[in-house]
């Protein structure tokens, strides 16, 4: 186990930060691990906004459903995917490639491009010692975040990412049994050993929180689930990519 | 500079591997490296599926475009987008999650999770010394590779990841420019500056294709991307989305 390994399998979300700011070499340094992931036939389909406007933080901290540690922190990421500069790019050479962009495959790319970044300038910001956690709570509102960063067509904001000085020290919390996640050669057929492996897992998760809140919440994994995915959420999405250049077609 | 970044910023893909199998030790590490990255809400929406039947691979590789990385490796992964999980919960618990596995949020969801997990899988080998390379050739074929591994509904393969020993020593591929892909506070809303940042980099890209071509090959990034563009690709993708489970709504 190197040092590189071990970083990750202690991951855990911080949502308390000291109010210190990284320095402008930090977040360099962070940018350039994230550029240093693998792109899609070097298409480089993503953007990164640094949020260092007071103000704005204030406001997307608001947007992403009044999470504080959007606003305090060391600093504050947007990821967004981005064929913005390929539009840029096909009009310095006369031609055009929007068909190519409204392609649901291509949109898949975006997203993937940024994801494979935001992952790298994590782990490398945990590598420094930082703590970080992925704000999903932007796709709250996407018109909002994408009017207040100014993005143009073509740029979708897709997660922020805290990064910060820890000011807590969280548990690492269970992930699912390797048996359920990991398959080999084809797909678990088997019903009944799938959902056994969801069931141990139940277990898992309900001693989980069981310890953590003196026996208040001890609802398995399947069941959180079940009760959070009950009801669609964000569900303006697929109007909102439209606007933004991307019908997924 | 600590050596989890010296490992990232000296990533390349690698397309020749010893033809030396990974041990479950090894797979296993990367696995539980995947599973540790962050995920939307606890959602753990993917799988990873390892292809280690030689059938199999080769038929990958042949599908994925003639490529015999796919067939001679390592280990190789295919990363997938997964409701099927949701849905055995929803099951167990009397409800359904339909109508919100339908939604274009809950894709993104999946997406991005099956990305941060294949990341940290790709840091964690290299940091192990073996070289990697991502296969979004898969996305040729989707509903032949599904076919092949067995995938229920709701389960999507996003693209496979080639590890092992590097049989090759590739240079690092320069990325864009930090002021084109980094923007402060607000996307660049000078069209010139952002069009002279593009123009920087094809002259970087120029001379690094010239010199590992004897002059040959020239083209800057901006003409590359502007050609490959102009036609697109994958345009079943849409179709196949929905009859997996995911009508992007």
């Amino acid at each position: 186990m190197n040092q590189t390994i071990e970083t990750m399998l202690a991951h855990r979300s911080i949502r308390a930060f000291k109010d210190e700011p990284l320095t402008d070499d930090q977040v360099f340094t962070l940018v350039k691990a994230a550029q240093s992931a693998s792109t899609s036939s070097y298409i480089q389909a993503y953007s990164i906004i640094g949020v260092k406007d007071q103000e704005k933080k204030k406001k997307l901290a608001k947007l992403a459903g009044e999470q504080s540690y959007v606003e305090t922190n060391g600093h504050f990421f947007v990821f967004c995917a981005d064929y913005h500069r390929h539009h840029a790019a096909a009009e310095m050479h006369g031609t055009t490639v929007t068909e190519t962009t409204q392609t649901t495959e291509k949109f898949m790319v975006g997203l993937i491009d940024a994801s494979l970044a935001a992952q790298n300038a994590s782990v490398a910001a945990e590598s420094m010692g930082l703590g970080i956690c992925y704000i999903g709570g932007i796709r709250n509102a996407l018109e909002e975040v994408s009017d207040l960063l100014n993005l143009p067509n073509y740029v979708v904001p897709l997660f922020g990412l805290c990064v910060g000085y820890p000011d807590q020290a969280p548990d690492v919390k269970p992930r699912l049994p390797l048996k359920n996640i990991y398959h080999v050669d084809e797909y678990e057929q088997n019903t009944d050993v799938f959902k056994e492996s969801l069931r141990e897992y139940d277990q898992t998760i309900s001693a989980y929180y069981g310890e953590r809140t003196g026996g208040q919440r001890t609802a398995g994994w399947s069941s959180l689930m079940a009760n959070k995915l009950t009801t669609p959420v964000r569900t303006y999405m697929k109007k909102f990519l439209e606007n933004k250049g991307f019908p997924l077609k």
